[in-house]
């Protein structure tokens, strides 16, 4: 066997065979760097997809603040340091007015696990509101808020769905009919979750207004409004800094994860005051790692760099200009139905038909590969797998959009 | 305002005012090496306390792993890469036969959540048994399995648990009763999970035989057995490796989380193919952050470091001498009612009168605090609060065994 061969062998037998992998056969990574994945053979990849290293791959100064803190001390938060305050402080400062108090954990999952758990404490419900193909996570309760995770499975008795955003605005009806299907179960909305960017929904542009109705509706009917940014946030959008902000709305708590810590372990979720307190109130919260030295000192360098790099400004430049492209490749190519989304993060949905609009879900998976071979990382989404999921790191520039454009016509061509 | 007033004041505001802290007023830490934490007034603290920093505070060897992985690639399990494989590896080597795969995520809890899951869905069954006073965690449905974070509130329909093992073997009639209770409700065993060192409890020494007779009652009705070895696991026990081998039992799932990355947040489930395989057909599973590059570096170092430097045998050893010295207190104070425990996880009962064994609670919280001025940090466990908890990390030796007997010593003497 061969070392890739061999590794691939020893990966099914040690972790299971069921674990996905992005391709087939999957890629052996060895080194990142910025915008670039190296394989083991030397090969580089233009990485358009993770926008966990959110800054980059390795970015020395987040790779320096992690080193510099694991060497200094590395403790809990029931000891006063000044690193989470810090970073408490530099998170809240970027959040509009009524955001007062973060509460850190180790990932999206946790994070949305105990917004979730704050919503019950705070309003005394016990109801769910998320998007249908929803992901917010995997631990049990928040995989209860992720219909996408197992699609066959009835939705649990205390979650509804509203469907995902058309082009006219039914946000309103869409979000009483949801409330009037809880309360009939005798049931209120403890929260109303929502990725503002809607990703699993298949990166979808919600019309004007679309979100502020659902919240007003919910919070008529005594429910939170979460914003879940583990996809959006963190300057993305490039007009604004926050996914909520695109839709001219300000929740009651935010959740973040992924892009935080530009890939160590970090999750936070910042609400108000009151709802925090009705929390610790209820319960002894307190997580190990949550909140340590390290993962803050890597949560504020990412914001450091995201400010000295101007990185939100080249989300909106750069990834105008990659709209702009694959909205010419429209013309080019029958299978390209919709390019959507804003900033760093878009999608373009592949269809058979441009009447139909059936999905070409078969062909993504393809051309996912053909840019594979063709030296560029790509995802999908979408219930149908059928949209191209363009996310990369921040510091994708003009050169690397012209890079996967050329890529994608070529690869279009060939599907 | 001093700077420590400040940033107390700046705490409170951005992480709430209900954060619970350790000592009041709280310990400024900026600096931890080995066994020792420095406060930002430049004194040095013994830490008889900490398990996270399980091979020592900033052990470089750990240290150098995180940063040169860092540096190198961080990335997901959607990617083949050799260090999450090779961590599997090193970890399946050190557990019995039967263990066969390794799931990976970021915490104790969310490893506790996802044996949850995985025992549900291999067994079909719904209902959790517990100690009393356990705990497993935070998230919602660990929660639920964490009695002792809200002991006023009703335990959840699903759940029972078990009394803490007395001196006498009643494990075979205490599973019995819960596994009745469980089923007058309709409901059958998913999982008994268990904290082999009984920390929250109380650190107790079982009666030979206490857990065999539960697995085996558990397992007759269909249920799987969890040890959660967050407080007991990596040769903490000296005699052992794992908590439940000093039990002579072996467990269907072990949870892993605290001093697995010596802070670095990374937690693990490790079980039999079988079980993950019915798992992963139920829902489609992924952690972001979990099995990332950098965290199973860190996960390496700190085994070879375990083995290196032989921090099982020095458990051993320090720890009987420390257990010794510590029985020898209970002649000079009266109020040292018991000492249990094993290896580097002891716990010391603190009680008003012998006969009536009326837990000294506030003396013992009071005892932290003279330790603490002493310069030894320790904790406190139990439903009262009334058994100093003494867990420091592996490298603890004699000379430190013999500084926190003499300053308990005298702390025991000034009560």
């Amino acid at each position: 066997m061969d070392d890739f061969t061999e590794l691939s062998v020893r990966r099914r037998r040690l972790m299971g065979a069921k674990l996905h992998l992005f391709y087939d056969p999957p890629l052996h990574l060895v080194r990142g760097d910025g915008v670039w994945l190296f394989d083991a053979a030397g090969r580089r990849y233009l990485d358009a997809y993770n926008n966990v290293p959110h800054v980059g791959h390795c970015h020395p100064r987040v790779v320096e603040a992690i080193a510099r803190q694991a060497g200094q001390l590395n403790t809990n938060t029931r000891y006063l340091f000044a690193q989470t305050v810090d970073y408490a402080e530099a998170l809240l400062a970027l959040l509009p007015r009524g955001f007062e108090v973060c509460a850190f954990v180790n990932s999206g999952s946790e994070a949305v696990d105990l917004a979730w758990r704050m919503a019950k404490a705070f309003t005394g419900r016990q109801g769910a509101i998320v998007m249908e193909d929803a992901y917010h996570g995997w631990t049990e309760a928040v995989d209860a808020l992720s219909p996408i995770s197992a699609p066959d499975r009835p939705l649990a008795p205390h979650v509804r769905t509203l469907p995902a955003p058309g082009t006219v605005n039914s946000g309103a009806a869409d979000a009483a009919r949801a409330i009037a299907s809880l309360a009939e179960a005798g049931l209120g909305p403890a929260a109303f979750i929502v990725d503002p960017s809607f990703c699993t929904n298949g990166i979808l542009d919600a019309p004007d207004g679309y979100l502020a109705d659902v919240f007003a509706a919910v919070r008529a009917a005594g429910g939170l409004c979460i914003a879940d940014e583990v996809q959006a946030g963190f300057g993305r959008p490039g007009s604004h800094f926050w996914g909520f902000a695109t839709h001219d709305v300000v929740p009651d708590i935010v959740t973040m994860g992924k892009p935080i810590g530009n890939g160590h372990p970090l999750g936070v979720v910042v609400t108000r005051r009151e709802i925090m307190d009705a929390f610790m109130d209820s319960t002894s919260f307190f997580s190990t790692f949550g909140g340590n030295n390290v993962a803050c000192a890597a949560g504020l360098a990412v914001l450091e760099v995201l400010q000295r790099e101007r990185l939100q400004e080249n989300a909106a430049t750069v990834g105008a200009e990659l709209k702009a492209g694959l909205i010419g490749l429209m013309e080019r190519h029958a299978v390209v139905g919709a390019v959507r989304g804003k900033g760093l993060l878009l999608g373009v949905e592949l269809v058979r038909d441009c009447g139909s609009r059936e999905p070409a879900t078969a062909e993504t998976r393809r051309l996912m590969h053909l840019m594979r071979d063709a030296g560029v990382l790509v995802g999908n989404e979408g219930r149908h797998g059928n949209v191209l999921k363009l996310r990369p790191p921040m510091v994708f520039g003009r050169e690397h959009a012209a890079l996967l454009l050329d890529a994608l016509d070529r690869a279009l061509a060939r599907l």
